[in-house]
C-alpha cells in the first residue's frame, strides 16, 4: 500500500519513508532482545541489571553501532539531515534514529508511562498510601523544592567557577537555568528499586515512602520546571525581579491546580459515564471509554495550556479509585491488563531511547566539570531533602522512620524518565545542550549503579524482605496492643487527615461516582433529597439490606475510627485490602478468618447505618 | 513538559501543537460519541446502523461542522496551511484536521484492524475455511482480477464518454489509472455484514465463504494496486506494451509471494522463541514478543519495498495457528484482548475518519458522470465475479451454492477501510483526486445502504439464522448418512486439499513449532533423527503416551482420513472444534456425547501411532 509512494517520481520521500521502517525496525528489534533478557534474567533470578538498565545497555550499544558504522553515509547521504531540515531546523528532537512520526509517539508514551504505573499501583498501595500522608506530601513538595534550589545553587557554584577560569561565558548561563537544571534534575524515578521492592517484599511502609515520594513529585518537577522556564525579568536576568518571582510562583500554582483539576473532571465524568449507562455489558466499549477520555484529559490540559502528564496522572488515581469499581469485572480485567500491557511496553520504549541517545544525540557537550558538578549537586540535594525532613517528620510521627529506611530512601534517588524527558525538550542552545548530556549521564549512572546496587544495599541496611503487607499490619498492631496500651497515638501522624478524605469520600464521593456507599439520601441533608434520589445508585439501597461489597467499605470507614481503640485490627485489615485491590487477594490471606470477619461486619455494619441516618 | 517549547520564542510551533492537540481531542471525543452510540444500539438490539457506519456519520457531521465553520479563520490565519508546507508540499494526507503524525498512526492502524479481526476469527472459523478452502481462493483470486478488469473496462468507457463531451482531456486519464481504479475498488470489507451474521449466528457456510473472501481478498487488491501503479509503459500510456505487462504480473507475484514469505516468517520465528524458551512464565514478557515481532513483520516487508499489511495479515493467521497456541494460558487471554481491543479501536477511528473526509479533504472532485459510472461498475463487476464463478464452483461442488446464498454475497461487497486507504495514498493528480472522491462516497453508500439493510436481506432471501455450528454439521452429516449413502463424494470439494495440507501440518509443522503433535522422531526419516529429537517439544513424547490435546489432533487427521467412509463424523466434529477453537467450545456443544467421544479417540489413538511408528 504504501508503495504507491512509488509511483510518484519524487525518490526522497520514498527512500525517507524506507529508511524510517528500517529505523523503527532496528528499535523494535532492541525492544525485542530486551524482552527476551528480561525473560533471561528473571529465570535466573538474576536482580543486578533491571529490566530498564538492560533496555539502555542495548540502546547505547545500538546508538554506538549506528553512530560509527553508519557516520560516512550519513554525511554523504544526507538523508537524515534532510529529514531534520523539514522540520525547519528546530531541534525538539534530534536523535537521528526517529522522524516527526515517532516524536509524537514517544512523547504519549511517557504519559502512559506515568499514569498506568501509578495507576495498577495506587490501587495496592491505597491504604498505606494514606497512612504515610503527610510524610509523602512533604518529601514530594517541601523535597523537591529543596532539591531544586541546592541543585540550583550548588550548579551555581561550579558555572561561576567556570567562567573565571575561562570555561564558560559570564551571559551564557544563568542563576535561572541552574535552577531550570535543578527542577528537571529533582524528579526522581526509582522505577527499578520500586520494582526489586516489590519482587522482595520489601517493608510496606518504606516502598509506600518512596512510591508515594516518586508520584508527586514528577508533577510537581514537571510543573516546576515549566514554572521556572517562563520566569522572564524584565532587566537583567541575575538580578532578582519580585513581581516575575510572584509570577513564576502563581504559575507554578495555577499549572498545577489547573491539571489536577482538568484530570479529576474528566475521571469523574468517566465514573458517572460508567455509573448510569449500563456499559458494563459490553466490556470492550468500557475499556474504549475508559481509555479514550483518560487520554482526553492528557489532550485538553495541553490544549488549555497545562500540563498533561500531570493531568492524566490525577486522572488515573481518580480513575483507579472510582471508574475502576464501576467497571464489568472483564472489562476490569480488561483495562488493567491493557494499561499494564502499554506501561511496560512504554517503559522498556523509553529506557531503550535513552541508551540510544547517548551516542546517536548529535550535539552532545560533555563538559567534566559540569558533569562533575551535577553529580556532587544532586548527590548533596538528596540528602538536604531526606535527613532533615525526616528529622522534621520523625517529630511529628510516633512511628519513626528509621535510620536505615532514610539511608535507603537516599540510595533510592534514581533519576529516569522524566528528568531525561524534560532535559530534551530543549537543546537549541549550548547550555541546554550541557544539561541534556549531564542529564543522561546521570540518568544512565543511576539506574545501573544505584538500580544493580538495590539489593546489596537492602542486605547492608539490614532492612527485611519477604513481608506479608497483611501479616504485618497484623503482626504489629497485635504487638503494639499488648506492650502498648496507648496505641492510639501510634498511628496518629496522618489519621486526622485519613479520617476527614475517608469520611468525606464515604459519604459523599463514593455514593455519586460509584455504585457503592451508603445511599445518598442518608448522607445529604434533607432538602437535597430530590438531587439525592436521581444519584443515588439502585444497587445502594438494596446493599443497605444484604452483606455486599459496600459492607466493605462501611465497615472500613468505621473501623478506621475504631482503629485506635479496639481490638478490631485483622478485619479492618482484611477488608481494607480487599477493597483495594479487588477480587484478587481474596483468595489470598487468612482464610480461616473469613467467617469471623463476615458476621463481624454484619453486625458493625448496623449501627453505623443508623447513626447516619 | 510539552510547554517547555514556550521558553523558546517561536510561537508557530506552539500554536501548531496546541492546535494539533485540540485537534486530536475533538477526534477522541467522536470515537467517545461513538462508544456511547454503540451502547445505545446493542443495548435496544438495534441492527440498521451498524458501529462503523455510525462513527462515519458522527465523523460526516464533525467535518460539516469543522468545514464550515472554522473555514474563514483556516484561511486567514495559514496555520493550517503552513503544515503542509513543512512536509514540503505533498499531500499523501491533505486532511487538514491531522499531520503527519497522525498519517503514520493511522497507516499501522490499517495494518493491525487487518491482522487482528483476522487472527481473532480465523480460529473459530478454521474447519470451515478449509472446508471451502477452493471456492474461498476462486473468489479472492480470479474474482478480485475480475472484477479489477471489469470497472477498469467500464470505467474506460464512461472516461472516454467523457473526453467525447468535453468534461476530461485525453491524456488526463488513460487505461492503466481505470484499471488503478479498479483494483482499488475490488477489495471488499464485509466488516459490517460478517458482524451481524456473527450476531445472529447466520449461516456458517455462507459466513466462511464471505470472510475468507474478504480476508484474502483485500491483500489480493492491494498488491493488484500497487502492481498496476508501477507499470509504466515506455511510450504511449494508452498502447499495450508486453514486456512492461509482465513486468507488472511479475512484480505482483514476486510482492505477493515476498509478502507471504515475510510475514510468516516473523511467525516462525516467533513460534520457535516461544516454543524453545521457557517465556511463557511471564505472560507479559509473551505479549510482548508476540505483539513486536508482528508488527517486525509489517515494518521489515515496508522496508523490504514490499506490501507491510498483506505481510501481517499473513504474519497474524500463521501466528493464530501456532505460535497462540505455544503461549500460556494467561498471556492467550492477554494477547487475544489486546488485539480485539486495538481491533476494536482501529475500526472505529478508521470509520470516524473516513466521514471527516468527506467534508473536510480539500481537493474533492464531485463527477457526477464519474460517480455514476463507478456505482455502476462496482455493482456489475460483483454480479460478474459471484454469478459466474460460483455456476463454475457449483460444477464441482456437491454440496452446491444456493441462489439465496449467492444473491446474499452478491449483495454483500461491501467497500471500505483498505478501498479508502488505498484511494487516499495518492491525491496529487485530478484524476486521482476524482478516484479518491468517488471512493469515498462508494464507500459510505455501502457501508450504510448495504450495511444497514444486511438483516431485512437476510430474511427476505430466507437465510437461516441461529445456526449452531456444532449441530449444524452433526445434523447435516446424519441426515447424509441415512439419506445419501453415497456420501463420501458430498465433501469431495476441497477434502483433498484439506487432507494434504492437515497431513503436512499435523506431522513436520506442528511439532516442529508448537508443543503438539507426534514426535518428530516418528515422522521424519530415520536420517533426520538428531534434528529430530532437537526439535522435538518434551511434551510431545509424554504426549504419547496420555490421553492430551494432541490426541485431538492425531484423532483429527485420522479422522478426517476416515470421514468418508466411517460414521465416526460427530467424532470428528467435536474435535475439529476443538481443535480450531481451543478451550472455549469445550463448555459447549453435546456434553453428553463427551465420554463416549474421549473412548472413541483413546482407541482410535492407538493404532495410528502404531502406523505412524
Amino acid at each position: 500500500m504504501e508503495k504507491l509512494k512509488k509511483y510518484i517520481s519524487v525518490k526522497d520521500e520514498d527512500q525517507f519513508y524506507h529508511q524510517g521502517a528500517v529505523e523503527l525496525l532496528v528499535f523494535n528489534f532492541l525492544l525485542i532482545l530486551t524482552i527476551l533478557t528480561i525473560w533471561l534474567f528473571k529465570n535466573h533470578r538474576f536482580r543486578f541489571l533491571h529490566e530498564t538498565g538492560g533496555a539502555m545497555l542495548y540502546g547505547l550499544v545500538m546508538g554506538l553501532i549506528i553512530q560509527y558504522a553508519t557516520k560516512a553515509s550519513d554525511v554523504e547521504g544526507g538523508t537524515v539531515y534532510e529529514c531534520e531540515k523539514l522540520k525547519s531546523g528546530r531541534s525538539t528532537l534530534l536523535l537521528n534514529i526517529t522522524n516527526q512520526v515517532y516524536e509524537y509517539q514517544y512523547k504519549r508514551e511517557v504519559s502512559h508511562h506515568n499514569v498506568n504505573g501509578h495507576q495498577g499501583n495506587a490501587m495496592l498501595q491505597k491504604r498505606h498510601f494514606f497512612r504515610n500522608l503527610g510524610s509523602i506530601l512533604t518529601y514530594a513538595f517541601l523535597g523537591t523544592a529543596i532539591s531544586c534550589i541546592i541543585i540550583g545553587l550548588i550548579m551555581y557554584g561550579f558555572v561561576k567557577a567556570m567562567v573565571h577560569i575561562g570555561q564558560l561565558k559570564e551571559w551564557e548561563f544563568h542563576f535561572t537555568d541552574c535552577l531550570f537544571f535543578g527542577s528537571l534534575m529533582s524528579a526522581t524515578d526509582p522505577v527499578t528499586v520500586l520494582a526489586i521492592f516489590h519482587e522482595l517484599h520489601v517493608d510496606t511502609d518504606l516502598y509506600t515512602l518512596l512510591f508515594g515520594e516518586s508520584v508527586l513529585n514528577d508533577a510537581v518537577a514537571i510543573v516546576l520546571t515549566y514554572s521556572i522556564s517562563i520566569y522572564s525579568p524584565k532587566e537583567n536576568p541575575n538580578t532578582f525581579d519580585a513581581a516575575a518571582f510572584f509570577q513564576s510562583v502563581g504559575n507554578f500554582l495555577g499549572i498545577f491546580a489547573g491539571s489536577f483539576a482538568m484530570g479529576s473532571s474528566y475521571a469523574i465524568v468517566t465514573a458517572l459515564l460508567t455509573k448510569f449507562t449500563k456499559l458494563c455489558e459490553f466490556p470492550m466499549l468500557e475499556t474504549g471509554l475508559f481509555f479514550l477520555l483518560s487520554w482526553s484529559a492528557f489532550l485538553s490540559a495541553e490544549a488549555a495550556g497545562l500540563t498533561g502528564i500531570v493531568a492524566v496522572l490525577f486522572c488515573g488515581v481518580t480513575q483507579a479509585h472510582y471508574t475502576y469499581n464501576n467497571l464489568s469485572p472483564d472489562s476490569k480485567m480488561r483495562t488493567k491488563q491493557l494499561f499494564e500491557f502499554m506501561n511496560f511496553l512504554a517503559e522498556n520504549v523509553i529506557f531503550c531511547y535513552m541508551g540510544l541517545a547517548l551516542f546517536t544525540f548529535q550535539n552532545h557537550i560533555f563538559n567534566p566539570f559540569f558533569i562533575f558538578g551535577a553529580f556532587v549537586a544532586v548527590f548533596v540535594a538528596r540528602a538536604c531533602n531526606i535527613y532533615p525532613l525526616t528529622f522534621l517528620l520523625n517529630l511529628g510521627r510516633k512511628q519513626k522512620i528509621a535510620r536505615n529506611f532514610q539511608h535507603m530512601m537516599m540510595f533510592s534517588g534514581l533519576r529516569g524518565a522524566i528528568a531525561f524527558a524534560l532535559a530534551i525538550q530543549d537543546t537549541e542552545s549550548q547550555p541546554k545542550q550541557m544539561m541534556f548530556t549531564t542529564a543522561l549521564l546521570i540518568v544512565l549512572f543511576t539506574v545501573w549503579v544505584f538500580g544493580g546496587g538495590t539489593t546489596p544495599m537492602l542486605t547492608w541496611l539490614q532492612i527485611r524482605v519477604g513481608v506479608d503487607p497483611d501479616e504485618d499490619l497484623k503482626a504489629e498492631a497485635a504487638s503494639q496492643s499488648a506492650s502498648n496500651p496507648d496505641k492510639n497515638t501510634t498511628k496518629a501522624e496522618s489519621a486526622w487527615l485519613f479520617r476527614i478524605w475517608y469520611s468525606f469520600d464515604h459519604k459523599y464521593l463514593k455514593p455519586i461516582l460509584t455504585h457503592a456507599g451508603p445511599p445518598l439520601t442518608t448522607t445529604l441533608p434533607e432538602w437535597c433529597n430530590p438531587v439525592a434520589r436521581l444519584l443515588t445508585s439502585p444497587s445502594a439501597y438494596e446493599d443497605q439490606l444484604k452483606d455486599d461489597d459496600t459492607d466493605y467499605i462501611i465497615n472500613n470507614d468505621e473501623l478506621t475510627e475504631n482503629y485506635e481503640s479496639s481490638a478490631h485490627t485483622p478485619v479492618w485489615d482484611r477488608t481494607g485490602s480487599t477493597q483495594a485491590t479487588g477480587k484478587e487477594d481474596i483468595h489470598e490471606g487468612d482464610l480461616g478468618l473469613g467467617g469471623y470477619k463476615l458476621q463481624l461486619e454484619h453486625t458493625a455494619h448496623q449501627p453505623q447505618m443508623n447513626s447516619l441516618a
